[in-house]
């Protein structure tokens, strides 16, 4: 599978260190993404829609590890019951809140990626597909609701 | 950016004439994900979480159109306002539930792919990061809440 960039994301955040590492923990953090001239057409009707689904590139990260200590544990978890960005295909997914559509350019809230990274698709989130029903999380469940104040570090570069 | 499948998702759909078009059409349909033996280390913890985000290779979908008449309206829309298979790059999304981990192979519950379908990515489904406030749909506004009764066709091969 080969996959090219559609457009960059813009953040406040040039390095990892101190980035929120979730958009719960960037809900005032603004951004941009600025989508390729020649996929703007895709962009019509998206105004219509609170948030979105951005899958981008964790273009920073290089290799994988099947076992992380994530940002929000102290213990070692398997790599695929968390987000860490050293994945086998680095693809990061975050919710983010669109504030508007100008000119090709996304003004979004919520960002918690690197300054230039590369963004590989764009999903209107829909509750009706995204958004389940008695959910549990696993080893999260004591610590999730304090990922706002969690923040990242070099630990996945 | 090139990535490989680290799994295969099978479900009891080979083609997509009559497939629901989302989860929530198919809550009830059991499928299961056989991950590639060299990631298999990456899957513990995950049986903690009762929903996963899962992330797959449209294998199926050929080219992209920017503009496009979903499964779920009549009128063409935007493609990235949309869930369409035929995209610049064609990475499937969908929550499924979990219902057991044995031997390397996830059990889920809420197929809506094709069987064969390569999986690219596993994410936990975390409230806390995947769960906005104040939502609005656009175009689906009306129509999402029927999408369990609406089916999918050959439009987008």
């Amino acid at each position: 599978m080969r996959f090219e960039p559609i457009g960059i994301i813009h953040s406040p955040f040039t390095t990892t260190e101190g980035m929120p590492i979730q958009p719960a923990g960037a809900r005032d953090v603004r951004g941009t993404v600025e989508i390729d001239p020649r996929y703007r057409d895709g962009l019509a009707d998206l105004d219509g829609f609170s948030h979105l689904i951005l899958l981008y590139h964790f273009h920073r990260s290089e290799g994988f590890a099947l076992k992380v200590v994530p940002f929000m544990d102290t213990a070692e978890r398997g790599l695929f019951a968390t987000r860490a960005p050293r994945r086998p295909n680095p693809i990061g997914l975050s919710v983010v809140a669109l504030e508007k559509v100008a000119d090709g350019v996304l003004h979004i809230r919520g960002v918690d990626v690197l300054d230039g990274t590369p963004l590989v698709d764009i999903k209107p989130w829909v509750p009706a597909f995204d958004q389940p029903a008695d959910v549990r999380t696993g080893w999260l469940e004591e610590t999730a609701g304090g990922v706002g104040k969690k923040r990242a570090d070099e630990r996945f570069l």
